[in-house]
């Protein structure tokens, strides 16, 4: 069974030493008092709970699934589920990064994003009743009236109630514009709601006390498409006025998938029969209330990749020390053994390599990312919050994609490190790979995160967000322009900084003449630009690790030995994709449809 | 449930358009009456047993998965399994390509590649009980006593009896000269065999009558390694002087692998206590015998992949073409319509192109290897069957781990392509994804193929049989020149070609200062004469389809359109495999292996 020890330093490094986050979480209201250390022994605390509680659960929840009883719709997830979740309650965790007016404990998102990451090395599926929970509560947080949060909040925040997202019917998924579950008004100002539900996450199960369906749907008289999309509160147990349970809704489970991965959580098809539920926010401004709640799950989803990488590098290095397997072609290493281990090959280290530099990049980035968001959240500078938020905006559908590509990457190849063991169950890697595989699709495919980041974020207001962020790597490359021991990492990084505005200005031309070249180049582009940001990363990890390098601590010889390696073998992966992105759309439009 | 349409018209045009085989299969002795039309029509007919026997049972087969009674050792087979092996043997496909003098049809086996490719599109798991087979009747065909080519392949190649091999043991896979099962020798001139096999595929069942399991073992006295493994026949019923079925020998299914893909195979842990056993070949040159065996399982794995990439493709298309989702950047495509239906898409159409290509590429590729293949078999001219031989055995690793690994993307683009629904089991893409993994691994994995290729195949003689290989390239190159309309071809092919001379200049350069250099450029490097093959391959076909243009046949128009996608999207990723393998093995070792 995999083994999994949560990487505390690495985060401590991230935290402490590359980002300074304490000093500016201090400068945010309601933040003043927090501190390195408090921040450490949460992490250390909530990493022991992943390590023990729910990592243990993990292969033996994927080879079980979730059980439906279709005579009473209830679903009964893997064994030691339920009891994970009520050690997980008892222990607070739901409410470490919730409002304090609800219960909370008020942290900040970024040392809840730690957590995460760890609860998603630990177990991808079982993270996903929480982390639905945790969307909801932050749409309901962000649009429900002050009723609704006051009966709905505190239950989410203690987690005495798990929260879902209802959005993709059988018929359209990214299309949600074509959606037909329909809202019925009621002369008490609730709804009654009816329709089916497909691929709902946490949807059923018995590990809380009341589920809180968000479900969008249309109103009676509701405007074609995606503006006359609404959203709704759809409790399993309707809530009395004094928050207590009442009867059972008209929301039920209709069936469960059959998944490639993700077996522990239930993915559940949902029927409303004529289902109780209250409005959330304006009517046919359902899907901006929604986006919330998508926004936040898709930073979520690149840290449910950014965990399985981590993991999966974690069982993979154990492995290649231990197995014995041929001589290095240089000569044996281990010549008192009957082989050499095979981390002594270099393409096994390219493997491993390769899952490390992932891991470390995409823990950087999403930690930089949710330090902004942080900061957009509560900042009391208006201006401050506005270009934290223009930045979490364009950064957001690169940690989707970029890292949720490079999971299935680093986990295929940790899978391949263990040769034909690899392939079987019992190793764990597996699971990891078809676990990670969802992580590319939902929430918004990563296609479609491309055309957000290149067609929304970058032209749509001509490059000005994306301009900004250059000005950061422009300042650092700036700044190491005399440090000649920088050089190795900087001058790949300016070179790619204008690639990138030479490309974005092309492309910027061409989707001028023909809209669909942004759909051609779009994926390219993005790997291109999350390239661009791990380098600049890196290299600011490599500088700090340079300074260090005589402190003794093997830590930053490691973290220097990452940066080269990410630098020669992972980056040079933009010279292909800047070619491919310039190809642009004629390659892919010449055939006809019908030619397919 | 997924669909198959047998790819004919490509074949042919691959076989009787591309690479004249008929006119190239005729010198060839035993095949002088060969013609386009039996070949075609053969093909025909295999086609419908792929698409309408076996194609049917994959996906319950999958879901089913093999059964083991533990009292009795016997293993069943997914429901349908039997049945339609009844059917292949009925229809007398296992003999298609197996020696006259046995019983066979004695086909080129370049006619069972193309055979096999559809049974790999319609059912890879199924497909590798006959598969394994006849792996065993190629082993013994080549090195059996006359004895047991008499006993064994009339059985084999009726296909009454299967095969299998017995190479893994628990602690080695890759490094054979480990094993550890005995083989002591009795005064019948039988032996004896004792040990433990793993990860046996095809390994118990109860389709046919007899499984003949060919087994490494090596002798009391064997120098230890590589040099001290024999071969013998393990029959898991004894056979009678007569060729009657006798007692139960004892070679036992112990346990069957829960695995990631191929379900329906049973992958078997054999455990032989003193079972009874007959050497093939010399004693303590069984690796040599096996390597026949394993050289054209390594052909066959490359098929696999083929046969996954052309159905994951044919499903995605019908589906794109189907799935009502959005609209066009540019603008309504089907206005008539909710939305445009996916495969206006620009990233659709790419990844469905990706798919396409790869598997017109790898069919291209394979079908020239496998025509060196008869020839090198088959010739009577001895410097034809070396030279094709040699050209073989360089091309062999190329199609195992290029091939592969570009269906581990196909079949995941392809997966991508239905969203949401490429998760769900029932729509059968994320089998194909599942299937696809094992390739990547068995028979050598793709890094061992890699390491093949680049240390022996290429530098073991000094690039001699690449030069030869390219000479062929050039001389193609050379014949283009003047015509105006291939530039678009030729020229990125030359350059590529130039690239790849430098390149192993340099690696050889590089390996004669340190060995451990090969292992850390040759998985890069593999994947970059594989472009080079498939960028030859595509310029022909690219040549035939140019001139064929005004024929108003729109195979050649969409043959043109893919060859101009694989130039302009796919040939690119060698501008970073260049880079990455010219980056060398510095930023591999750096780490210390306690770092990792």
């Amino acid at each position: 069974m995999p083994q999994y020890t949560p990487p505390l330093r690495d985060m401590q490094f991230v935290m402490h030493e590359l980002l300074n986050v304490v000093d500016e979480l201090k400068m945010l209201p309601g933040h003043e008092d927090i501190d390195a250390e408090s921040i450490n022994a949460v992490l250390e605390e909530g990493g022991k709970f992943a390590a023990e509680v729910i990592a243990p659960i993990n292969l033996s929840g994927d080879a079980e699934g979730c059980t439906l009883d279709k005579a009473t719709h209830e679903v009964t997830p893997p064994k030691g589920f339920k009891e994970a979740y009520k050690q997980y309650v008892e222990g607070g965790w739901p409410a470490l990064s919730c409002d304090p007016e609800f219960g909370g404990t008020g942290l900040p998102h970024l040392v809840n994003q730690f957590f995460y990451e760890m609860l998603n090395s630990a177990n991808q599926a079982w993270t996903m009743y929480p982390g639905l929970s945790h969307g909801a509560y932050e749409a309901l947080h962000a649009h429900g009236t002050p009723e609704q949060k006051a009966t709905y909040l505190p239950k989410l925040t203690s987690g005495e109630w798990t929260g879902t997202m209802c959005l993709t019917e059988p018929h359209c998924g990214t299309d949600l514009g074509m959606l037909r579950t329909k809202a019925e008004p009621q002369p008490d100002g609730t709804y009654r709601i009816t329709g089916a539900k497909i691929f709902i996450s946490a949807g059923e199960h018995d590990m809380a006390d009341n589920i809180i369906h968000l479900v969008l749907a249309r109103l009676p008289d509701a405007p074609a498409g995606s503006k006359g999309i609404s959203l709704f509160i759809v409790p399993k147990f309707n809530v009395n006025a004094d928050g207590s349970l009442g009867s059972r809704n008209t929301i039920f489970c209709a069936g469960l998938e059959h998944k490639m991965g993700i077996h522990g959580n239930a993915t559940a098809q949902i029927v409303l029969e004529n289902a109780a539920g209250t409005l959330v926010g304006q009517p046919n401004k359902g899907l901006a209330a929604m986006f919330v709640m998508m926004n936040a799950a898709r930073l979520g989803v690149g840290n449910q990749s950014l965990g399985l990488t981590e993991v999966a590098y974690q069982n993979a290095v154990a492995y290649a020390k231990d197995r014995l397997q041929m001589r290095a072609l240089s000569g044996p290493k281990a010549p008192d053994k009957p082989a050499d281990p095979i981390i002594v090959h270099p393409d096994v280290r390219k493997m491993l390599l390769t899952a490390r530099a992932f891991a470390e990049g995409g823990r950087m980035l999403q930690a930089y990312t949710v330090l902004q968001l942080d900061k957009a959240l509560k900042s009391d500078d208006e201006d401050e919050r506005k270009a934290c938020d223009a930045e979490v905006a364009l950064l957001t559908p690169i940690i989707k994609a970029f890292i949720t590509d490079n999971g299935w990457l680093a986990t295929s190849h940790c899978m391949q490190v263990f040769g034909g063991h690899g392939f079987i169950h019992e190793w764990g890697m597996e699971q990891y790979v078809r676990d990670a595989r969802i992580n590319m699709i939902y929430e918004g495919t990563n296609t479609i995160q491309s055309l957000d980041l290149l067609g929304r974020k970058v032209l749509g207001n001509n490059g000005a967000t994306l301009k900004k962020f250059g000005k950061k790597i422009a300042a650092f490359i700036e700044e190491e322009g005399t440090n000649e021991a920088m050089q190795e990492f900087v001058n790949p990084l300016a070179d790619l900084g204008d690639k990138v505005n030479k490309l974005t200005q092309e492309l910027g031309m061409k989707a001028f003449g023909n809209p669909d070249e942004v759909g051609a180049a779009a994926v390219d582009y993005l790997r291109v630009v999350g390239h661009m940001t791990f380098a600049y990363f890196f290299a600011q990890a490599a500088k700090i690790a340079l300074a260090k390098k005589d402190s003794g601590d093997p830590f930053y010889t490691a973290k220097l030995a990452t940066a080269r390696f990410y630098f020669a073998k992972l980056l040079p992966e933009t010279a292909s994709l800047i070619r491919t992105a310039r190809a642009g759309l004629a390659p892919l439009m010449e055939m006809e449809e019908a030619l397919f």
